[in-house]
């Protein structure tokens, strides 16, 4: 009902076009006026995760990004290649919001007690759409953050710190003993380090620089393997005997390393091997991707006998899978420790008209460890 | 007890050196006096399977074949990469003997009831060291073919009968309705298909060459692709719609086809999808890696979403899952029907001395579809 006494606010909305360009635009949408069990949060954080740039970017080459648009309205235009926009097929000619997760202050409550209980409270939200100065949502998919927290805080609640716990309690339920991540540094790395520090969880970090062995070992992690390193397999083959690790999480998915990283544990596993087995060892060795740095192919060996797996991983299939009950006791852990093992840091706070400029996009579209970005969709408007 | 009373046996004996070559010859050995619950079989068939040659040539280059010793006792070598080297040092100067199944007559029993009720019957045998005059084996192990059938008709029993049935068995456990299978018009695939016929399960058959649609196509086969045609994704995705089939039993291992068949399905899952998920279908899609006829890497492009797996997949690790009970009715199906579903057919028997000449080697190395082989190790001793 856009009447009167509408609250209109920007949103961030991607576009892919048939003719293959992606469109991102800041568009002026009216806020839903809540239902009894509803509430309207103010978006004042909300940050720009990799899971979150695929959506916005529609896997655009953003090299080829041009600025349109007025400062206020601005609009970005990128080139789609032929073989990705095929892909796409599902979201052409659709304005799609952006964002996955955010933190703010619930402002307006439908009349259900559980709505109306929010109101004034900081809460943290996932469900899309947080690319935006408003978001209508279910009460019942706020946290409540614990009282004297801010939304910067308390913006990556979701994507990152479950996805951490996702992967321990995935490394419990399959029977794995110890886990492997990728791209360890990142953000998620550190603070998977961190839940495996507290619960005394061995854990093979494997980074790309020097500098990233440096930062994690700093943080107190045991095992950092550098995949740029001339002695890599070798040192992950010893990384992987010494934890014992048989379960690895890639956030890279392109490239040679989950083959890698499966055959370090066939080294690893035959090294306790008694006699030689034509098809390897009998240790299961498993290898989830769950992300996409590299959107090249996937290249392997198959040097690492028949017990093996490597399949894709995502956050809201395994939430389904252990139901809500013990997904709320990973949310409510998340709040408890939002300001030490989830804590996350950002390089730079930027507005939604901001987040759509040339030059920022070119620093957080790199997604580079180190170089996150945090959307503030009410700066300046308030 | 290698004493006056000793029975001596021609044995198969496969050796990887360690400068890298592999030495096969024919040994004599002596043949060990039966435990109160063994017997002795003399066999007089057994298939060479692809999973022979794997144990047998030791990944050698197998166009590098070269024979020497005499007609009696012939040894042939060829050279093995160094990368494939590698991957062999358990298994390196000690001489293996090879054949993973076969069928003869219990021509000496041990003291047990069991193993004397065996005495001059006709078993089926799995274990290795087939490649041989005689084996010593658990009467346990022993499968009787039924009244009538010959050594030949029985000795292809475990490794094609239990893997087709395998993979229908995994399917349902796993919850797919329909299967896929690659080199499907193999002795293996064949009998795939007659199963599924027969248990009205849907079966899309993959193949390489117009003439092996043709041959599936004459035993009732509904879905055959042919993935040497310009529409093959086209087609394998109809395929599938058809079929429902989410997952995927591949012979083949290298290449793009794994990845094709995940497109494929992810394609096939999207025609009924209602909305853009960005994550891809929320149907999970799977293929089994069993064989290795491409030996080169395997390569994806991670176009099917998040919902996706690809594992090795061995029939030992299979009946170990499904336990001995579930096993043996799998085995008494095999015997029941050994002439009708489980039929195998063979190019050619050769003796144990002429399955190592090169000309043979040539033709039955190349594992095509219809040129199997099957050894008669007492061809021309008895």
């Amino acid at each position: 009902m856009a009447n009167a006494g509408t609250r209109m606010g920007l949103q961030i909305r991607s576009t892919v076009k048939k003719e293959g360009i992606v469109e991102i635009s800041l568009a002026g949408v009216p806020t839903p006026e809540p239902k009894p069990d509803e509430v309207v949060v103010r978006i004042d954080a909300s940050p720009i995760n990799p899971s979150d740039q695929g959506l916005l970017f529609g896997g655009a080459d953003m090299s080829t990004a041009r600025a349109s648009g007025t400062a206020d309205h601005p609009v970005v235009t990128a080139s789609i290649s032929p073989t990705v926009l095929k892909a796409l097929a599902g979201r052409l000619e659709q304005p799609l919001p952006v964002g996955n997760e955010g933190a703010g202050v619930v402002i307006q409550a439908g009349a259900s007690a559980a709505a109306q209980a929010l109101m004034g409270k900081t809460v943290a939200i996932l469900g899309g759409a947080m690319y935006a100065q408003y978001r209508c949502i279910k009460a019942v998919q706020c946290l409540v953050l614990p009282p004297g927290t801010t939304p910067a805080e308390g913006a990556d609640c979701f994507v990152n710190p479950l996805t951490a716990l996702g992967m321990v309690e995935t490394m419990r339920l399959e029977g794995h003993k110890a886990l492997v991540h990728t791209a360890a540094a990142s953000n998620l790395g550190q603070m998977l380090n961190k839940i495996c520090i507290k619960d005394r969880v061995a854990l093979v970090n494997i980074v790309r620089k020097p500098e990233h062995v440096d930062l994690l070992k700093k943080i107190g992690a045991t095992y950092v393997c550098n995949s740029g390193s001339p002695t890599f397999m070798e040192d992950l083959a010893e990384a992987l005997s010494g934890s014992g690790a048989t379960v690895a999480f890639d956030a890279i998915g392109g490239g040679r390393l989950a083959g890698q990283i499966l055959t370090a544990m066939e080294i690893a596993a035959n090294r306790t091997a008694k006699e030689y087995s034509r098809y390897g060892s009998t240790t299961h060795k498993q290898v989830y991707i769950y992300g996409g740095l590299d959107r090249g192919p996937t290249e392997f060996n198959r040097a690492f006998g028949m017990a093996w797996g490597i399949g894709g991983w995502l956050l809201t299939a395994f939430l389904q899978k252990i139901g809500f009950e013990a997904a709320q006791k990973l949310r409510e852990r998340v709040a408890a420790e939002i300001k030490t093992t989830f804590a996350s840091t950002y390089t730079k706070e930027v507005s939604l008209a901001e987040a759509l400029r040339i030059e920022e996009i070119a620093v957080y579209g790199k997604q580079a460890t180190g170089g996150k970005y945090l959307i503030n969709p009410n700066k300046g408007l308030r």
